[in-house]
């Protein structure tokens, strides 16, 4: 992993002498941690990793752990207690003016120790470098998120043949996350969202106890974790035969989300894609009903990062960045369509890493 | 909630004018927000509670959140932006001189930009009050962990229908986490242990594809979350006939386990209790091989605080509080067997949440 700390150090704007980063505990873990060292298992609260300008990298971890961080082309240094942490803090880098530090990632308690002991450092705020690194995902993440997409495609097909009539919310929650487990992932990306009816309407609900009736729409919104990497996918489905407005959502919402592939490549703006996906809702019956961004960076975050692609975006897409594309119409009462895929953005385009749906799919 | 503002204010040491909780992004999200306001749903990003010492709270929660927000007795206060924000909290509190903050689940960069904003104010940890109001639980609290340990109860029960021959461990994790939700949990506890052989040794692993074979020990660690409260069992079987070894690893963990709760009521010492089951198994040919804490407060998280029921702790126990009660044995290259059930503290003993095993169980 040399070469993801080198380009860490690359997108510093004050070159660091030592970065640190500090896990405090559950769920407070900075997941820079698992990109630095590229370990899969572990959890490692309370530990710290010291990364070098030259890509090496020393972990300070616990008795317990000592074994997993193994996993790691790194040296390990074991702490028994808090004195023996800081005691180790201080004979490793105390001769280091300049600290880079995640101040986003870290505890207030956590870095307020740390200054105590090294009180002769400057501490900087580098999380922007981290995010600028994370955006263009290496060979090895890009092979990671693929087949976290590919868990998410196979439970996808099966959604239709899992709903019945009087399901609740939940249970089919319950049996997407089942999926997704027994199909390779970790864990489920996120909470599983899948709503009925007019709940789909809402684009922040998850899931409640509201039964499964005739001409509902289905939405569900889901990613698979796999070694540590997110996939995240919409899909819309009418239980029973879609009304003339369902059947126009459905269509307006496809229409646009390919508008918004069209216009990915590397080189385009972030906010000029939000803006064609947008115009072409707007042009129709639904205008206005479109009311969140187009996409959002993904990774080892489902928001991998703060870069969107929205309307106020100044990001320029490039090679080897990873998005949702997911366009949506949302109607107060009635009910939402949403369309979510995964994309790679490459030199003249984009490749697909979920299946976009060709057409609705009506389960009668 | 009123009652539980104050209560976390009797508890600081230094009187603070208010409390502020911020959130930041997933997952550094400070779980007390949930805890002050009572709150079940909502992420709350970026949001804001400031606590008075009446037992009053003001909520700055973002446009998207407002609804949700209205299901706290507070004023709900909307901000758009940052900037609005920092101009709410400056309206708000800036006349507060001390101001309390959770050191340990705020952000550096968050409290950095409040202290910025508030420059007149003096801030400090209040991180101790916090632990010392959540670990007496409430009757609200403790019916909702009820609620939890049944659920758990009744997938336990369901366990050895599910085991076949040949099984992944991550498949078992699957349907224990299916099972979970099917029943009514918001989603697993933690990360489901399911470990087969000589994996059971590990108490730290979690899940991988190694197959189940007769004579395994089976070992399940996993909890429901149920409204954002946490149950934690653990169950050990054997798949085939047990061996004389197996039987008396698990006959000597049960009866350390009745040990442990025949020696807990109000007034016990923590760190009696873990010597109680220690010396059980220490008198043993097991000897040495009990490698950690008896127990852990339990509640929003799992490991609830910092308190245990281990050789060092300090903490006196008392009526209503909850913990785990879960003696071990590890025989690495052999395997364990672990027994966890979850407790509430009582005047003159304690009361039983989840239905601990009267014997083995051999699925044969």
């Amino acid at each position: 992993m040399r070469k993801r700390i080198k380009r860490i150090f690359d997108n510093t704007e004050k070159k660091p002498d030592v970065i640190i980063i500090k896990n405090s505990v559950e769920p407070f873990i900075d997941e820079n941690f698992f990109y630095a060292t590229d370990l899969k298992t572990g959890l490692f609260e309370g530990a710290a990793a010291f990364l070098y300008p030259d890509g090496n990298i020393d972990l300070l971890v616990s008795e317990l752990e000592a074994e997993t961080a193994k996993g790691a082309k790194a040296d390990i240094l074991i702490y028994k207690n808090e004195k023996d942490f800081f005691g180790t803090i201080k004979k490793r880098v105390s001769k280091c003016k300049n600290i880079g530090v995640n101040f986003k990632k870290i505890t207030f308690n956590d870095l307020l120790k740390i200054e105590k002991h090294l009180n002769k450092s400057n501490f900087y705020d580098i999380s922007k470098s981290f995010e600028k690194t994370r955006i263009i995902k290496d060979e090895n993440e890009i092979q990671t998120i693929k087949k976290a997409c590919n868990i998410a495609d196979m439970v996808v097909n099966k959604i239709p043949n899992i709903l019945t009539d009087g399901m609740f919310e939940y249970e089919l929650a319950a049996e997407i996350n089942y999926l997704l487990q027994k199909n390779g992932a970790e864990k489920p990306a996120f909470d599983t969202i899948s709503s009925f009816g007019k709940n789909s309407a809402e684009p922040h609900y998850s899931h409640g106890n509201v039964e499964l009736k005739k001409g509902d729409i289905v939405l569900c919104d889901f990613g698979a974790c796999y070694n540590k990497y997110n996939s995240d996918i919409t899909r819309s489905f009418i239980f029973g035969k879609a009304s003339k407005k369902q059947k126009e959502m459905f269509e307006t919402v496809l229409i646009a989300q390919r508008t918004g592939l069209e216009n990915v490549s590397a080189g385009a703006l972030a906010k000029y894609v939000h803006k064609k996906v947008e115009e072409k809702i707007n042009r129709t019956q639904f205008k206005g009903r479109f009311i969140h961004s187009t996409g959002h960076s993904l990774g080892m975050c489902v928001h991998d990062g703060s870069d969107r692609i929205s309307v106020n975006s100044d990001l320029e897409l490039r090679e080897n960045m990873v998005f949702t594309i997911e366009p949506g119409i949302y109607l107060p009462g009635f009910g939402g369509i949403r369309i979510e895929d995964d994309i790679i953005v490459k030199k003249d385009g984009f490749e697909l890493l979920t299946r976009s749906p060709k057409e609705l799919i009506e389960i009668v």
